[in-house]
């Protein structure tokens, strides 16, 4: 069977993940999550790229905001006010139930993946979910005329409302892949860098010791797909945070840093006057709809992404 | 303005408290309570003792079980058997807020003694509420012919019904008390020992260095309230420990274990015929009603015991 590899943030990957396992068997297909957004508030161990892609392929997901659980309840964050508590994060109720699980599961000696997985079951998932590593790693950022923060700080408290000339991991030169991560990469027949941010969701992703070589290595099988189009991000920041790193907010940047390991990129019809510049940087541009605004969509993206990637997926 | 100090558990004491609030100024009575049932459980920090006092101040216990809050949901338990998570201890969604808040602001380098006040300001709670010490203190019970096991292993998991044959305090032998708790027991014109299990929340409490001294150094102005009517515990297992500790289950057991530093233990009319035997332990019997069904009965029984201790209240 052809396996596929997706390296993944949040949002944007699980929406892609969730097309992709519209046209190929869900077990077939790995996704490789980001956890440099991690972080503990409350005493709690807080996935939020792991949960949104799990939520997200158990057809749970808050369909308004692309995170969270639909249905959800803010009974506790309501009541955690009445302390003035930090609510900056929002946790909904149902929400919160996975953190316990994941933080008392933790504190027991599981690993991330382990949780992950149990999770995962739990949802009747059967794509594989493997977080990029069991170790910490966690993004800093550091603002113009400030100072470092968290990147839950940038993201969620302060709205990405402002500028930052620096971006790092910290923790990640000592981590290692989790177990399963370089094999499945190995192993693809098709290596999908997902629709996310190439800063701050697939940056860490390379990041790790390993991961960027086992790219390189496999670079004719992988291909990634723009998340700016028209020069904008569809969600977030990414457009601002390349500008701001000194990269060109367009598909032509992406272009720029996923070349040394991709040997395709799918771009939107938007951006199709970009593909002879992206083309001259060495990385085929394949030009698609890109816009994943409902599942059939979001299908059909994953399948330009496939067959994007030289050897063509045949049989699916 | 005379000032009464009470020595607490949970949900007896927190009763007597209320019902002593409504005839003394509630800012001139000092509640230092048991931590030793204290635990992390999902990663958060569980004071049950405080809260169950706090609750029951606020007005907002729950009455049918006599801790957690009234109109209390359950929404995130429920979702956490989703998970086949830890359920076996219930944290309701209300009770969950001020758990997340605690263990927030203990990471953040704030005392427990400090994150009580806050919540209890935030309840607006007159009465002063005092952790007995800052230190981690954690009831360990030896199950016979099994070892030793948590306080809420055997309290809630087992529902208390295995037998035990030895009581520690794991970290008691290093705590200190916190600030003010023994100046509150030196400052005080009344002491009172709380309804509250002599064994494991009121035996903690003499375990931190320092606390049983302050009381035997005060024993005129101490008075203890028997939480055992007609040798059985009005609630939880304190009956059967004190027959498994090697203790009479009775007033009169209690008479001899809080002999030491009380000068005079308020039992039921109930036990009326034991008030001899105790009183030839040298501990003053007095009978009282000591059932404590409502707030005008737990006041009756507040002032019961302050009119036992010697001085009497002036001006009350």
């Amino acid at each position: 069977m052809s396996k596929t590899v997706v390296m993944s943030g949040g949002v944007g990957a699980a929406k892609f993940l969730r097309g992709l396992s519209k046209i190929h068997p869900p077990d077939s297909i790995t996704a490789i999550i980001n956890v440099a957004d991690d972080f503990r508030l409350h005493g709690l161990a807080i996935s939020p790229d792991i949960d949104t892609v799990t939520y997200t392929l158990a057809e749970q997901v808050n369909p308004e905001t692309g995170w969270g659980q639909k249905g959800e309840t803010w009974r506790v964050m309501s009541e955690l006010e009445r302390y003035k508590g930090q609510t900056w994060f929002s946790l909904g109720d149902l929400d919160l139930a996975l953190h316990l699980y994941r933080t008392q599961r933790l504190a027991e000696g599981s690993t991330l993946a382990e949780v992950t997985k149990e999770v995962s079951a739990a949802w009747e998932i059967e794509v594989n979910l493997l977080p990029v590593t069991n170790h910490p790693v966690r993004t800093r950022l550091t603002v113009e005329g400030e100072g470092d923060i968290d990147f839950q700080d940038y993201f969620v408290a302060r709205q990405h409302d402002v500028a930052i000339n620096a971006v790092r991991f910290d923790g990640a030169s000592d981590a290692i892949p989790a177990p399963g991560v370089l094999e499945a990469i190995n192993e693809a027949s098709h290596i999908v860098i997902a629709p996310s941010n190439p800063i701050v969701s697939i940056g860490p992703l390379l990041a790790i010791p390993g991961i960027l070589e086992a790219l390189v290595q496999n670079k004719e099988r992988v291909v990634a797909v723009s998340p700016i189009i028209g020069g904008l991000a569809l969600k977030g920041p990414a457009d601002r945070m390349l500008s701001e790193l000194g990269h060109e907010p367009s598909a032509l940047g992406v272009a720029s840093l996923y070349q040394p390991f991709s040997s395709a990129l799918l771009i939107d019809t938007a951006d199709k006057h970009l593909s002879t510049k992206i083309s001259n940087l060495g990385i085929k541009a394949v030009v698609a709809n890109t816009v994943m605004s409902d599942i059939s969509k979001a299908a059909q993206v994953a399948l330009s992404a496939i067959n994007a990637t030289n050897p063509p997926l045949t049989g699916a």
